[in-house]
């Protein structure tokens, strides 16, 4: 039976439609650390009010969803380089009182980059200019990634995102190839853009890695034919479980082995 | 496992110095009743904010411990009048946003003199003049008694409590004898004051009810010389138990049955 203490830390989710991930990772793996923390995903009635709860009953950190990443901005003390970087927030942590903002999403892909050893001399394709298009440009001009082409129909929004980090624009992949081949679109994704791959099997055919943020499914037809071409692959599951893991750390100050990762991160979607 | 999940209902309590008991209290009845509910005591940084968070993330409840309940009333929306009669407030129950603030201690108090039949031609002799005798006194008045003496040796505290209710003050208890004997000063509580009785063994005699708010020892020396003495008596684990059971039903709307309230009451003190 679940009975919890006074003394429990509590970390909690502010999104307008949570899911059950975060909170599934994070209490399994303060079971498995012997962690006293309780972890607890919210839809907020009021962001301000919120982010004011946080720092009042208080609360130790908040993983922040759509549509609050740029809204919270205002509301809290510091900005960490990782959410200045890209104007948007995942993650507030309270120490005694100072709200600081990260940006785990632009931490993790930073260091997927790294730990894949992807060498910041590829050329890259990164097709998609949303959100979490900025982190991963972001994370490539910060790693020394110069040979970029951001690869997005809607001119606006593809062309000042290149501008913002000295990338190149492209309305379609066409002809481009790269050695490194980044989706941020939803193309693949579990919905009405399940079937689409979003770069065709020529151009896979003609790069090192393929790497594609869509999380569900875990193997999208992008992934299911890089693997198949034999090429190295980073999905967007690793994206996830390791912002979540950088999380983690944020707030408990405790890094957990990479096979408590998997199986928390296993248990989460489970 | 304790996992928690998205949909629970968060309910909550704010205190200086936070005990387990309402923690264990509330989440064991949760868990017989089966409600999708989670409760977390918490020491507010800030008891603003605090409130704040209440509204924003949304909290359905809270209860209010020392030394928030008279600060709390600035930061609610309404006063029911068990929280009015006494300007104390003890349970914040929040619909949709508007705050609303009971005192279960003054409705916990009425409850047993009607559950134990006292008269309301009873003469009393109310020994305490700080928070909890304005509860016990506002309960008497609204009750309908009207032979009551505070017996305080404050006299400030003392008659103004009396003056407030209509009733009679004395600085000692004397030679004076009642139907009904309450104390809710800390003589007999464990501490300095654990061996203290605080009506004596021929007060006792002459009384039909005896009353101790004092809950920790639940037999207080003036319960065990009452008991002794073959007199009814009323304690200060009825009214803990009996607070939190009416907390219980305004957070979720369920009355528990005697039996569970008494399960938990046991559970939450072991």
């Amino acid at each position: 039976m679940p009975i919890l203490n006074k003394d429990m830390t509590l970390c909690i989710s502010l999104a307008a439609r949570p899911s059950n991930i975060g909170t599934r990772f994070h209490n399994y793996l303060y079971e498995q650390l012997g962690l006293n923390y309780v972890y607890k995903a919210f839809a907020p009635a009021d962001l301000a009010q919120a982010v004011a709860g946080i720092r009042g009953l208080p609360i130790r950190g908040a993983a922040v969803s759509m549509p609050y990443k740029e809204e919270v901005i205002a509301l809290v003390d510091r900005m960490d380089p990782s959410a200045a970087a890209i104007d948007s927030v995942n993650t507030i942590v309270n120490d005694d009182g100072v709200l600081t903002a990260y940006n785990t999403d632009y931490l993790a892909i930073a260091r997927l980059l790294a730990d894949h050893e992807v060498p910041a001399s590829s050329s890259v394709l990164l097709r998609g200019s949303g959100g979490m298009a900025k982190a991963v440009a972001a994370a490539l001009r910060d790693a020394g990634f110069a040979d970029v082409t951001i690869v997005a129909r809607n001119e606006a929004t593809g062309r000042s995102l290149a501008d913002l980090y000295g990338f190149n624009w492209a309305p379609e992949p066409g002809e481009a190839t790269a050695d490194l081949l980044i989706n941020v679109t939803p193309l693949g994704m579990a919905g009405p853009d399940e079937d689409a791959q979003s770069f065709d099997d020529e151009t896979i055919a003609a790069a090192e890695t393929v790497f594609d943020v869509v999380a569900l499914p875990s193997e999208t037809p992008l992934i299911r034919a890089a693997r198949g071409a034999g090429k190295k692959v980073i999905t967007g599951a690793e994206v996830i479980a390791i912002q979540a893991e950088e999380q983690f750390v944020l707030y408990t100050g405790v890094r957990p082995t990479p096979e408590q990762v998997r199986e928390a991160s296993e248990f989460s979607r489970s």
